[in-house]
């Protein structure tokens, strides 16, 4: 099917044939969701163990009673699990409570408001602030700048990451651009791995940038790997060393799709400045964070090896759910001009770009039929996405055939909207 | 001893003696701590059962999975558990993560920041803002305040709260008061619980306060008595009901003096205004708490007799360390002009008022003899005890006889100080 050059009589037909597959949809009466970027029960049962896990032991390896207050920057064996999942080292990481969006809020309101450095470094001194966000990029992200008053500046999304040009651009000519968020691994929800020279340019922004610049490297998915050959991130820390911008990106991630995703521990890792700002910041908020869950956490994953087998079984769960996106996106669209979509291969998600201004009627149409998408326009700033082209999939929750057939209620919503735009187009 | 109208011989023979019995001390070379408000690690160990209670099963009873995402606001049953500790209904219940400190932080973030009610009751809008704090009290209240620039004004506590003419003096002339700190029972640090006329008073505050006055009511020690016929609080949300100033008082409280220190669960309750401004807020910055820990709480602590019986057993614990203190003080302050002191029942403090200009001098003596006492100062805001008076004794983590060791060293200070201090008046 190719819209472009499709004569208005071929487009009423297929408009005509593809609403009858609509309707006999419609009649099976569908109740299927692929909104949830969450882990399945079946991969939360794969960290059931962590409960009675300590056997009453509740002591640390340095003899901390980790039952007791305290320990504002986290156990060390906690820092070091943290260091498995970022590939940092463990005195470059502090570990927080359960939820990395926390950290994430808590460092950028710090950086805002109060100052990562000092009083005079917050960001609120220097009036407008703005933020680049690559789109489609993780809705959370946004709100926490919505919420701040922050304004975002949106960068398309590329195969090999962010528009490097356009940041660069941006960063260099508006001293108001305070940093950038970044999903680097299995992007959210393109599914992405950024370059290495990606990584590189994005290392250097400090040195191009405004005072106080900070990019907020949000590692989610580092060790969520659907292959065994996955692709390797290069290591933004190590770059920064090398240009003298380490305070110029603070990371994050979490074990919430790694164990259970409610209750797991989040991790920042960061240069020693940042750390000791955010340190400061939260001495003022909290006496510290659950320690036995980090105790917990640190005996079921205890090394490198045991995350990884850990995230093998995941994967195992996955992957058969990823193939069935991919293999109906490239059965119905492969040599079309209906859309395009990235391969992930780890990650949650697969985003999938329309035709321009097909998205929302393409989920308004699977809303109709009993499938659930994400709404369209979630993953842009502000909920507008100018193009009305990305929809983000998210397959881990239902079964396998539930997947299927979902994606067979897409696929045929996506024709539907798209040739119907394009008869629009045309008449 | 009474030294106001002891003449400067006899002062003078009293100083050798107790410099005679300082220096005895300073031999013993001790090393003793009286500066934790923590629970001892017999009292962690009441709880060890929690780590293994859900016996592989996680989900709650309105068949949550609480190993996954979401639930805001907390599981139906984790807000019965803080129903049943703040004595409220369970609609009115928030629950939190670990760190009842946090939610305080967060409530008073979003109240002077982007507003409990809307944009426009933001406290940041009207210019400065000043806080009513009793002193002495509780350190990281104060933090709070100083992070976000909230002007603190003391007012008085006395054995049946604060200063209550001084308070609605205050509230009445000054718009640019917006709130109260508030331990209402067995106060941090003095141990009194607010009388029925106090709580009525405070209930009252919203009909005489400016536009989004809030009282910061941090029940934390609310089931944590010593004696079976405790002193009962009196229920400020039923008194806020009865005068229609339900959105004026926001309480906390957690399980973190309960269970496990430092892995509980905290709690706010509030109006369904506030709770709303609230979830408002929470949504920016947490997908949602950590359910796991909420649901082994609630299974461990199932019902008020459970959590009765429970907080018996740190009673047991507590008590004979409180009777060291109390028995020390009398035995050495009562008829004197020495000092003056309240009697908890309950808590986790015993608070002392030397004669004036002779708390810090006390707290340097004891540390040179090796115990360690919380730094005079640190229940005043801004670390600043005008009359230098006020010291907290924190008697929970020590032995039993390390208490009594340490409280005679303690009234040796005291009188060595006070002593000294007097001499120098006199000369």
């Amino acid at each position: 099917m190719q819209l472009d050059n499709a004569s208005l009589e071929q487009l009423r037909e297929w408009e005509s044939q593809l609403a009858t597959q609509y309707q006999a949809i419609l009649a099976q009466k569908l109740n299927l969701d692929l909104t949830r970027g969450k882990p399945s029960a079946e991969q939360l049962s794969l960290s059931d163990a962590l409960d009675g896990i300590l056997a009453g032991n509740y002591t640390a390896a340095d003899g901390t009673d980790t039952r007791n207050y305290g320990g504002l920057d986290g156990l060390p064996e906690a820092k070091q699990l943290g260091a498995n999942i970022m590939d940092v080292d463990a005195g470059n990481v502090l570990v927080g409570g359960n939820s990395s969006l926390t950290l994430m809020f808590q460092v950028m309101l710090a950086a805002y408001q109060f100052g990562l450095k000092d009083a005079a470094s917050a960001w609120k001194h220097e009036g407008e602030v703005k933020f680049i966000c690559p789109v489609p990029g993780y809705d959370r992200h946004y709100t926490v700048c919505e919420q701040l008053g922050i304004k975002m500046i949106t960068v398309p999304m590329t195969s090999t990451g962010p528009d490097m040009d356009a940041v660069e651009a941006l960063v260099k000519s508006d001293t108001s651009i305070k940093g950038m968020w970044c999903v680097p691994k299995y992007s959210n929800p393109t599914g992405v791995v950024y370059s290495d020279e990606t990584v590189e340019r994005i290392a250097k922004l400090g040195l191009l940038a405004s005072a106080n610049f900070r990019v907020f490297w949000d590692n989610a998915y580092s060790v969520h790997d659907l292959i065994d050959n996955a692709p390797k991130l290069a290591n933004i820390l190590e770059a920064t060393r090398r240009h003298g911008t380490e305070d110029s990106v603070v990371q994050f991630a979490s074990t919430s799709k790694i164990t259970h995703a409610g209750s797991g521990v989040a991790f920042v890792a960061a240069s020693a400045a940042n750390l000791a700002g955010i340190k400061k910041f939260l001495n003022t908020c909290t006496i510290g964070p659950d320690k036995v869950n980090q105790i917990r956490h640190t005996r079921f994953l205890p090394s490198k090896e045991a995350l990884t087998a850990h995230m093998t079984k995941h994967a195992a769960l996955l992957n058969p759910r990823f193939e069935a996106v991919l293999s109906a996106l490239s059965k119905a669209f492969d040599g079309t001009d209906l859309g395009a979509w990235e391969k992930p291969v780890g990650g949650y998600f697969v985003s999938f770009d329309t035709r321009r201004g097909c998205a929302k009627e393409t989920v308004r149409l699977a809303a109709e039929a009993g499938v659930k998408l994400t709404p369209a326009g979630a993953t842009y700033p502000y909920g507008k996405d100018p193009e009305d082209r990305n929809i983000r999939i998210a397959p881990s929750v239902p079964t396998v055939p539930e997947v299927i057939g979902a994606m067979e209620v897409f696929v045929t919503c996506v024709k539907l909207a798209s040739v119907r735009n394009a008869i629009t187009q045309q008449a």
